[in-house]
């Protein structure tokens, strides 16, 4: 939908600015140049357009598979929630949010042409856009569930949430977004830790082998958990500004929201007793995600698994009589790549012949991350061959193959470029992080590198020990830090705190974050 | 989630009441034993359940191929409509709806305990939850449209959308339901006719092939057009009851909106011009429609296309010693069945391995609607059957066929049941429907013998010729008849009008309607 105005014939870089001079305002202008969402009109909201959508849609297919092949069903709950229900919540759950857009009438009328909620249509209770679901879902469970033959109760649903976000950022952070929520109930802790686990390992796989993005997974310290929960786990990625994005996570609710909403069952003992939840999501901000892991000074670069479009074939239609040529060939091209398979599913090859320049249509699609582009013109055509460009080793340039090897060499190529963007990002998530901080001035130093970390700093992912004391936090929240996870892989060592210089045996990844 | 307590061993009907007692309660009924939704504490907003939800998503799934395949492509808008749009629409539109959710806070306080709206956060300028998406999409496509050249922009969103519905009722009439909507702008008149009919004419391909709803296709009469539309064509299919629901709908919304809203481009003279646009949807009603045009007595009866388990096996567990054997019979004949395909995509079997009594499982599946219930015991596995119920047509109870054959012959029988609904629903509305009613005295004796309609009635559709004077629209309301559509199919003949007498040339269809 956008007609980029780009002429240069060899730009030196098709973003500005580059990721080194100002990484915030490079990645809006990713989004923007991918084309992959937009702000609206309406404030905190966004749009998310055909490149980013189609992204989405392949992340979806894919988390649902996964769900459904472990015995998740799909419903759907209503998008308002009276606030009696989160009247109920707030006196079980501590530290509740309250952002939240409020719906207080049912109908405008028009005064003297203006229109305006009506005074007599305002609603007895008012009703809240959902923020999250435990509620709404819990009173559901509480009619559903009547013995531990009912459990356990798997349910999961894809919606859209709002939260009254005050500093909006496109992909990352809007009043609205779009998710799966899953809920669960089970009959024992041991049962629903199990669940959460599962969960986490699921995104831990899907984040690792569709978006390429290698994450620390571990549990969040207490004073990080959702509210309400017993125990968060998390997965933790690292952009490339070195700042940790919480890329999903799984809450064992213990049986808080069964308390508050009064879910009980009846055990095999006999007993009435309280279910144990959990909830996990993840959500669009996996795009920007995305964007902050794969994209370059160029643009984006799209994961073959997740990319809409994984070839795109650009023909080069110059003079009238060689069209027909070209575009046949082209056309033959297409149907003999998206006859093979990659990953499970046919490839996904647009032949795009739009009426617009060679250079805008070839940098429109790097800047959109195309994993591969095929430029054919009648020279190509009488020769056989095609002219290649993958976008994640763009600086090689063109490379003419012939056409059958090119076809024969498709699926390898689209997995090459995959694992690629995964090893690309293991190496800079490893390079960025540092284990061997053993002191509070040693981590003061660390972070005072670069207060706002940035692409070109060192600073990213301290990993060290830590004691859990509640009082070192404020040191943290000088520099800027968080705790962002308690990685599951521990060494056990005793040591000592890096904070507090007590003794701590845990191990936590220490960083700034989205 | 169900425990059906239902203990009879052959229940004269599972539904109670029946459809000739009290068709609208047999429809909550069915709704109800089905477990495909259910009414949620939230005021006029339904939970859909996994039995219903699954068919939806089959449905969303084919619907979005057959869009894709058009070269459509899905975006996210945002579901908050500042009023001010809403405020140029209504200078524009007239009969413009006002009874909509209205947000005008955005955050809660706790006061003495009580969670309130903040006065504090009253929103500047209140937010409607979207109704129906053209002002939102509209704003977006006046940015993005420069030139013919962006031209079409076929847009398409899977979204909720939220209607203050004065008398809910499930699954039909919801303050909250699910769709799709698209939005597309073109540079002709003729462009965009072509293809708000191409869209009527996928949805019209789409009921009679995966929902085996036999449809009347036709124009919306002027008065019961979308509001800003130049023309509107529907799907009408007819319930059981006779009474018509309106299962689709395709506006050409002429350049109305395109003026509102300001949507121009540059056309391929080089003058700036508006874009005709389109709109069009189907919802979660259908889910609504499929139950009141297949359902029986015995409960729901669900189209094999969008029927989340076509195959449901229930092994029989009496004797512990035979457990396993039965088990692993059951899940061999599962990996068979589920090795083919029907309709392009392996065959959906459920093993229900439940600890619940066999008849409370079978009726439980029945009354689901699951076209293919198999209970396997100890002796078939002996023999080497399956004993096979039919639920298309359960008064010929159950058979007893080699697995082998049964095997052999599942893609079939699927094809056959398929068929055998379409054909039941076909031959109801073709029974119902009636030609020739000449004069108002018929017309008023025909629609008077029953006015509530009712399953045993004989009311249903009248097609008839008819002036399309405004002032006959009167006559009509006061036997709460309406005029559905325009058929497509018209014999162009002369006749005189069946409400005025006046002189008329086109056919229309007349019926009672949800």
């Amino acid at each position: 939908m956008n007609n980029p105005q780009n002429k240069q014939k060899a730009p030196k870089n098709a973003i500005s600015p580059t990721r080194a001079e100002n990484y915030a305002e490079w990645y809006q202008q990713v989004v923007r140049a991918a084309d992959m969402a937009e702000m609206s009109g309406v404030r905190g909201c966004m749009v998310i357009k055909p490149w980013g959508y189609g992204s989405w849609e392949l992340m979806q297919r894919e988390i649902d598979r996964r769900l459904k092949e472990t015995n998740h069903e799909n419903c759907y709950f209503p998008i308002f929630i009276p606030i009696s229900y989160f009247q109920r919540e707030a006196q079980h759950v501590e530290g509740f949010a309250k952002e939240m857009a409020i719906v207080t009438h049912h109908r405008l009328r028009a005064t003297d042409g203006v229109l305006r909620p009506d005074p007599t249509s305002e609603l007895e209770e008012p009703l809240i856009v959902r923020p999250t679901s435990e509620t709404v879902i819990g009173e559901a469970m509480a009619k559903w569930i009547k013995s531990y033959r009912d459990l356990p109760l798997l349910t999961n649903q894809w919606a859209n949430v709002v939260r009254w976000e005050m500093r909006p950022r496109i992909l990352l952070r809007t009043a609205e977004f779009l998710w799966q929520e899953g809920h669960t109930a089970h009959e024992t802790h041991e049962d629903a830790m199990k669940e959460t686990r599962l969960i986490l390992d699921i995104y831990c796989d899907f984040v690792a082998n569709h978006l390429a993005l290698p994450v620390v997974p571990g549990e969040k310290a207490p004073h990080e958990r959702f509210p309400g929960a017993d125990n968060s786990l998390t997965i933790e990625a690292m952009m490339q500004d070195g700042r940790a994005l919480q890329a999903g996570t799984s809450h064992y609710l213990g049986q808080n929201f069964a308390k508050a909403i009064g879910i009980q069952f009846q055990s095999r003992e006999g007993n009435l007793e309280y279910v144990h939840t959990t909830s996990w999501a993840v959500t669009t901000r996996l795009l920007g995600a995305l964007i902050m892991t794969h994209g370059d000074d160029d643009g984006m670069r799209m994961p073959p698994r997740v990319a809409p479009w994984q070839i795109v074939i650009a023909p080069i239609l110059r003079d009238d009589s060689d069209k027909q040529k070209v575009m046949d060939y082209c056309e033959k091209l297409k149907a003999e790549l998206q006859a093979q398979s990659y990953g499970g599913q046919p490839i996904r090859v647009k032949l795009d012949a739009r009426d617009i320049s060679g250079a805008d249509k070839k940098w429109e699609w790097i800047k959109k991350g195309a994993p591969l582009l095929l430029e054919i013109g009648p020279r190509d055509v009488g020769e056989n061959k095609v002219c290649v460009t993958r976008r994640d080793q763009l600086a090689q340039g063109k490379r003419f193959l012939a056409r059958d090897e090119f076809i024969g060499n498709a699926v390898a190529e689209l997995t090459a470029i995959q694992k690629n963007l995964y090893d690309e990002a293991l190496a800079f998530q490893q390079a960025r992080t540092v284990s061997n901080i053993k002191t509070k001035a040693e981590f003061d130093a660390y972070f005072s590198q670069d207060a706002d970390n940035g692409f070109s700093s060192k600073v990213g992912f301290v990993r060290a020990k830590w004691s859990g004391d509640p009082a070192s936090l404020k040191l943290l929240d000088a520099l800027g830090v968080s705790v962002r996870c308690i990685p599951f892989d521990q060494d056990g060592k005793s040591g000592t705190c890096v904070l507090t210089g007590a003794p701590a045996t845990q191990d936590v990844i220490f960083a700034r974050a989205y």
